[in-house]
């Protein structure tokens, strides 16, 4: 492990002020799984009722623990339920040992939570292919039942912290038929971060009742506008997880109609993505890509990401320089359709092409200004159809380089 | 234009000695399209019965120079033939602009080479979006025809350079029934390098004779397994040219049954690719990435180049980090077929991983060491069936941000 990097230049000033979630508690230990002298577990108990919904990586090479969330996922309980995670170890690519290692520590927190084992999830991330201590995480776990509170989801949030250089939580309050409804969530991801879906943890919480298919259907949608719109490098892990508890303690039930509490979740989801993005390892630049005229949906997000994830356009954002040609070099290689002589790309609101060239009134030192900024837009019309794409990138500097090149040893 | 990257540690201690290709003269000339004080314009004359292939970037925002070659490069002639070649300005994404510097430039090209304008093939490579100052290139064609030389293949290799820090050649000479039968060929690429193809210009010259169909279907197969198995940043060019002259000089005829011309001339290709991997931008290590045991060859292709452009492998690579985690991610984020529990992974001789986790004799130290060479092999096998896939590339390191974030300003 090399030096700590310092704070993301996009980090936001303060970690947010996170209501407590009725029938969610928190505590974390340190277990010395890898990181020494600072938290890196964090158990969260749920009460019993709470309905447990989830998005897992879709890499064919994932966790152990994230193979036995998603046996466990679609299981509707009323029994409490778990989550305990571990950062310092991924527990990945350990055969055998890994699937060992999962079981000893799900059991070891279904007794010590008084939950059934199958409503104990686990994650685990940081370094791929070493076995996991997984004893120095079940000597902890009467420390942390006995620690359990209401306040600690800030504890939490730094507990499962590798390469980040923040931590990131997002709540909001949702009125449903006068009633409030909290929603509060918690998110680690810095490197390794692409759909789908991003390298990350997130764990959000509500007070809400949501049968258990409604909770999972809402959040896969939501998913695909949100984590899985954003990249820092075009990596995709192997233990990303997003974990979603509605406790029912609050009494209000929501259903399929529920917009607002939809539109809570969103923006919940939406502020911990671009937190992951602000905290993208040695990033400067906060950058949106829209693309709109697209063949479809699908194409333009393909045209998207395909700008988004360029070496070349990562490069030239952080050295400030509106090299558009760049953004151009990206749709021609993405895929998708597009047609040379209908594109047109602005940066913010000036606007560089148009029909397949520079714009004549284009002034490369507006633009020049323009990059100067920390948060940036792209957008690029392809002038063919109706589909449309949001993604969310950071620039790549030499601290992408120097946080990788020196990460394990 | 930011100031010249230093000399790539992974160039050749010299300039290949290139015989003289018969039918084929070389000049160049310092037109200043962009750079100052550097010859930046080649020209080539092809004796008449030359024959012509090519293959092109599939970038649907490809240059107009490369719309105008594919236009052109199927169309059989017993005439002469000219290559012209600017570096400092792709002429590419310049609208209809564009396509009218190509037409001056080839109309002036054929007149001062005295052949046919269908028989006048152009590239240009440099910046994107830039209107190509061709009054300039055309002012020089009379001191470029004044200058032809059929020993100034290793000037055309310089003239062509844009962020290159060496000039790229190779040659072999073949026997047909007893006969020699000479191929050299130059290159020019160092980032934007990704299938399909890598961002580069390569042109090979051969005294054989060989009719069009034959030379065509002989390069696109060899293509398939040399320059689209290189990757530097997985960036694709809007300029990528590939042509082949077979002058038939020599007399010697070769037919599709030629197999010591066909490896010949794969040899010469390979070369020329892997020179291209060895200038990648800031690249310190060549690095062969191989796989095995695909369920095809195609879903070997995808995990080898998953592996061979993960900006974590490669930052992996650059810190002399044996973090075959990194290659385990790479793996399961590919989308080709792979069963975690067959997975095994060599760095050189060295057993890292089998049967899904670390080989229990392994040591990091061993590996450690072995990361230290400037030449690496990574070997993969999927363990699923017969499919098999080579492909080069290089590290990612600080040099990368350098060369990119300062490149046009």
């Amino acid at each position: 492990m090399g030096a700590t990097p310092p704070l993301s230049p996009l980090a936001p000033t303060a970690f947010p002020d996170l209501p407590a979630i009725g029938g969610v508690k928190f505590a974390v230990a340190e277990a010395g799984v890898r990181y020494a002298g600072r938290p890196d577990v964090m158990l969260a108990t749920l009460a019993p009722g709470t309905a447990m919904a989830g998005v897992f990586t879709r890499s064919s090479t994932r966790s152990a623990a994230v193979l036995d969330c998603q046996d466990k996922i679609g299981k509707v309980s009323d029994d409490g339920a778990a989550i305990l995670v571990n950062s310092g170890n991924a527990n990945a690519f350990t055969g055998r040992n890994g699937l060992d290692a999962v079981k000893a520590v799900t059991a070891a927190t279904a007794t010590a939570a008084g939950v059934p084992e199958p409503r104990v999830f686990t994650s685990s991330t940081g370094v791929i292919g070493e076995p996991l201590p997984h004893d120095r995480i079940t000597a902890k776990l009467n420390e942390l039942t006995g620690a359990l509170s209401d306040t600690s989801i800030d504890l939490a949030a730094r507990a499962i912290m590798t390469t980040d250089t923040f931590p990131k939580g997002s709540a909001t309050t949702v009125t449903i038929d006068g009633h409030p409804v909290q929603i509060a969530g918690i998110a680690k991801g810095s490197g390794m971060i692409a759909p789908d879906m991003a390298t990350m943890l997130v764990y959000i919480f509500t007070d809400a009742v949501v049968d258990q298919p409604v909770l999972q259907s809402m959040i896969t949608a939501l998913n695909r506008r949100t984590f899985n719109c954003i990249t820092v490098d075009s990596d995709t892990s192997t233990s990303d997880t997003l974990l979603v508890a509605a406790t029912g303690v609050s009494g209000i039930r929501i259903t399929e109609a529920s917009v607002g509490f939809m539109e809570g979740l969103r923006k919940v989801m939406l502020d911990l993505a671009h937190q992951v993005v602000r905290d993208g390892e040695g990033a400067t630049k906060f950058v949106e890509v829209s693309v709109t005229g697209g063949a479809s949906d699908d194409e333009a997000h393909t045209h998207a990401l395909a700008i988004a994830n360029s070496p070349l356009v990562k490069t030239a954002i952080a050295g400030e320089d509106p090299n558009w040609g760049r953004i151009v070099m990206a749709i021609g290689k993405s895929g998708a359709r597009a047609d040379r002589d209908q594109l047109a790309i602005r940066f913010g609101d000036i606007l560089v092409a148009k029909d397949g060239w520079v714009n004549p009134d284009y002034k490369e030192d507006d633009a020049a200004d323009y990059m100067k900024n920390q948060e940036l837009e792209i957008h690029v019309d392809l002038g063919l159809g109706g589909g449309t794409a949001v993604v969310w990138t950071c620039d790549l500097t030499h601290g992408y380089i120097e946080i990788n090149a020196d990460y394990r040893s």
